[in-house]
């Protein structure tokens, strides 16, 4: 499969009409071949339009086909081979088992979305039988579902290239619940989204689905995402990315003619409290876990330990001698590019101007070409933080701040403090969680994962995940991103009242052919209705 | 129980600082006694600030109490006796029946959230249990449940003073949710508002519960509605209203610091499709329920018929002619305010002001004293609709706009131009639904609710219930404010990764002591995990 430079485009691969540009490799700030086409406005036009005409078709495709395609697309992603493997290792300086990992995570997720759209739970299916005799007025039969909201706008992230990207989570929730989607690639990876990209249309054609089902429009500016959030016919958008980015994209939505819902996951710090008998038992052991999940990836994920909460205490001085002592040890890492490079260094500046803010452990530095990141811890004090909010903004890679409490009061009040989370982690000895409950109840109210002596990276695909969470860490904390739920944000319920039987879709009929969990008159149940 | 023109904040009530103002007897004129008082700035940040300290509470709450409450809530209201009913119908103009059965109708709702708080389906539950042999990687135990957001502010709409007000669907929905509720009641019926928080006050008390549970802050501008959706402790809003005033809501909440959801219901004109062969046998017949649909509380429903698509042929002439004669039978009818009655006159003016809009029906002229409604039917064509589209806008009151349609074709197409729609109605024969199976298709893309031989008025309380629909009918249409799962819009997800059992939330322990149907590891069950 060689790479092109086209666009995928309303069944077709086109050359774009918006000018060309290169994929660089960040290991070595290399340019690489061929150049890549970006999308004109007359393509986002013309792949919007049919995805809408796609829409109406794809919402009522059976749940059997629905899952046939999204095997085929994990199986074709799967046939790209060593192809693909190689270029998102050159677009992202991933090592080959990070990238075989996350292609095994992207297409079990396909999988399970498969198996999930088949199982049909969430269709929501809701039955209110007829009760003609009811006084003083009767109730129609009533009858409810969900189905697909139309066409949903992808931005693909820059750090999932595979996961959270052309094929990802969004790609895969939204297929599954039956909308139509436009990947807005990123230019980060423009290769990796081509291959992708053939794999997903050659799915589409096997499964024999309209070609407006699946775009992809690649662009390295702003303006093809612009297009696309504005263009009436989309119903939605999913994005993974910065704060300022999903922020400009929820208030573009928002002042559409019709507003649309913004799925954005922006990131968090996500706080890992570290309490005073772990700490006492254990120090060293979770200085060596916290390395490994801070340093993981150059810490280039949204759930990255972006923040140490600890008593300062002569534990919390082992678990810092055992993070310099690791720290020390761990190689410049390579960022994915030269923007995530830019912001990672003006973050570690801004730690370094605040006087209350001293550098604890490092990495090894950073070579002079290519995109690296030298990990480092920092550490300052609860009333520092306090009086300095804006230090616990996330700073994108292998970065962590440790803030230093004097008491677990103290350490209550940062947690009171802290902004929305996609997760928030709890070290701690079985019974100091019991005594600290109140924290527990804390945490759980500002984010949308709580774990408990593990570390946040590593987030499971399944069907009780959530990956999501307060403002900002998302802007909508109803849904989630990752887990079998995230199909949630791209359907709406229709009712039904005083539908004949051969009108109803399947779900719904009497004799429940699709076998589905439904609440029928007020119960859970899989029996027919007679 | 006298109304006295308090307001209810923080377990007390007071006398409101922000000056006093009295209700109008809508059918005479005259202004009701006693004046009553507005919410001053300082006491909005005292119940947002309680209800914030209640929100904790309030959210760990067990089932069975939150029930408890909602059950109360609905036996005080009650408990009001003939005093409530007085004072609706005297704020309102609606007549006894209506306000008896619109305050069954809230009690039962009340009643039906608790008995679905209970069953605790909208709860999510989800588990899947550590795979520690798993490779790579072993799979931690991670657990899912919805939980209450935070406060939430609802707007009492003027339409349905008990039903969608103080203790209406939205309040139920969000006490269901484990949400405080800070209600900004309607000015149209502040002495109703004040008698249903009397009850609320007091199943508080009985039940325990910590006073900011509920609080109703009244003002006949904007700047308490203002004051309460940017207060940062609120963490969503309720509404049901005008476009106007749900847009309004809408932009001032996304554009907070943290912006937070808001559910605005606003209302559409729910097209009624006159298929050819039901006209043909039946059009008196429809006719006679569309007058009674249409002038049902002097029109003033959300899903009020405010269009009728049918062909331009005799049989329709037939539906136009006994119209015209049932609706000359109508006497004029009490309109709920001052606002409603002028916006009704502005509406029957623009439809005078189009030449290609006839008035081929209309009910009894209103007299002069009081705020009253002539109802009427108006005609265009489908050509002129889709040249005019502005004319497809909702006239609140009881006028409904007839298309007529050159063929079916025509008629689909009106199904391809209109907005976002709460219902769409169907009349129509058996057979021919059957072979208009693509115009269900299409107003399924444009409504919430399809009826089929029915008429949209009377909006079910129950588990397969949608009100709701795409914009502009709403603000998002993944969401109904009436039936069961209007609790959707009041929780967010939270998981649990590696919890011990005793830290877990009951909803989610191993032997399932709450008894809810939940996934585990991929499957409903009631079943505990060993």
């Amino acid at each position: 499969m060689n790479i092109t430079g086209k666009l995928f485009i309303d069944g077709d691969w086109q050359q774009g009409s918006g000018g060309t540009y290169q994929a660089v490799n960040p290991a070595s700030g290399q340019r690489l071949d061929p150049p890549l086409s970006q999308a004109g406005a007359g393509q986002v036009k013309q792949a919007v339009a049919a995805a809408a005409a796609a829409a109406p078709v794809f919402r009522k495709l059976s749940l059997q086909k629905r899952a046939d395609f999204l095997n085929a697309c994990a199986d074709e992603i799967m046939a790209l081979g060593d192809a693909l493997l190689e270029r998102v290792m050159a677009e992202t300086g991933y090592p080959r088992p990070r990238v075989e990992t996350e292609r095994a995570r992207t297409c079990n997720q396909l999988k399970l979305f498969a198996s999930t759209a088949l199982k049909g739970d969430w269709l929501n299916a809701r039955i209110d039988t007829a009760m003609p005799e009811r006084k003083p007025l009767p109730r129609p039969d009533i009858r409810y579902l969900n189905q697909a909201l139309g066409p949903v706008v992808v931005f693909g992230s820059s750090n999932f290239p595979l996961a959270f990207s052309v094929a990802g989570g969004d790609t895969a929730s939204a297929f599954a619940a039956g909308c139509p989607v436009l990947v807005k690639g990123h230019s980060s990876h423009p290769g990796t989204c081509e291959l992708v990209a053939h794999a997903i249309a050659t799915a589409v054609k096997k499964c024999g689905l309209p070609g407006g089902v699946f775009s992809l429009l690649m662009g390295s500016g702003r303006e093809v995402g612009a297009a696309l959030v504005s263009a009436p016919e989309v119903k939605a958008v999913g994005f993974t990315g910065s704060f300022a980015g999903g922020m400009a994209l929820a208030k573009a939505a928002s002042e559409r003619p019709e507003p649309i819902p913004v799925f954005a996951e922006m990131g968090s710090v996500n706080p890992v409290f570290l309490l005073p008998g772990a700490a006492k038992a254990r120090a060293a052991q979770i200085a060596e876990g916290f390395v490994a999940s801070l340093t993981l990836g150059t810490g280039q994920f949204c759930t990255n330990p972006g923040m140490v909460i600890a008593l300062d205490d002569e534990a919390t001085a082992v678990f810092i001698a055992e993070t310099a002592r690791r720290l020390a040890e761990v190689g410049a890492g390579v960022l994915l590019n030269e923007h995530i490079c830019s912001a990672y260094a003006e973050g570690i500046e801004r730690f370094s101007a605040h006087k209350g803010v001293a550098r604890v452990a490092q990495g090894k530095a950073a070579g002079d070409s290519g995109y690296y990141a030298q990990a480092a811890l920092y550490a300052t004090t609860a009333d520092y933080l306090v009086a300095n909010s804006e230090i616990q903004e996330e700073v994108f890679g292998p970065v962590s701040l440790l803030v230093k409490c004097k008491s677990v009061d103290e350490m209550l009040r940062v947690a009171g403090m802290i902004k929305g989370q996609l997760t928030a982690t709890l070290q701690a000895e079985s019974a100091e969680l019991a005594a600290h409950s109140e924290l527990v109840d804390r945490l759980g109210l500002r984010a949308g994962r709580l774990l408990v002596n593990g570390f946040p990276t590593g987030v499971e695909v399944c069907d009780a995940m959530v990956h999501g969470g307060p403002f900002p860490a998302t802007t909508d904390s109803r849904f989630t991103s990752v887990g079998t739920t995230a199909i949630a944000r791209f359907v709406r319920p229709v009712c039904y009242q005083n539908f004949p039987e051969a009108l109803l879709p399947d779900a719904l009929r009497n004799h429940n052919p699709l076998n589905l969990m439904r609440m029928v008159n007020g119960e859970q149940t899989r029996a027919g209705i007679s």
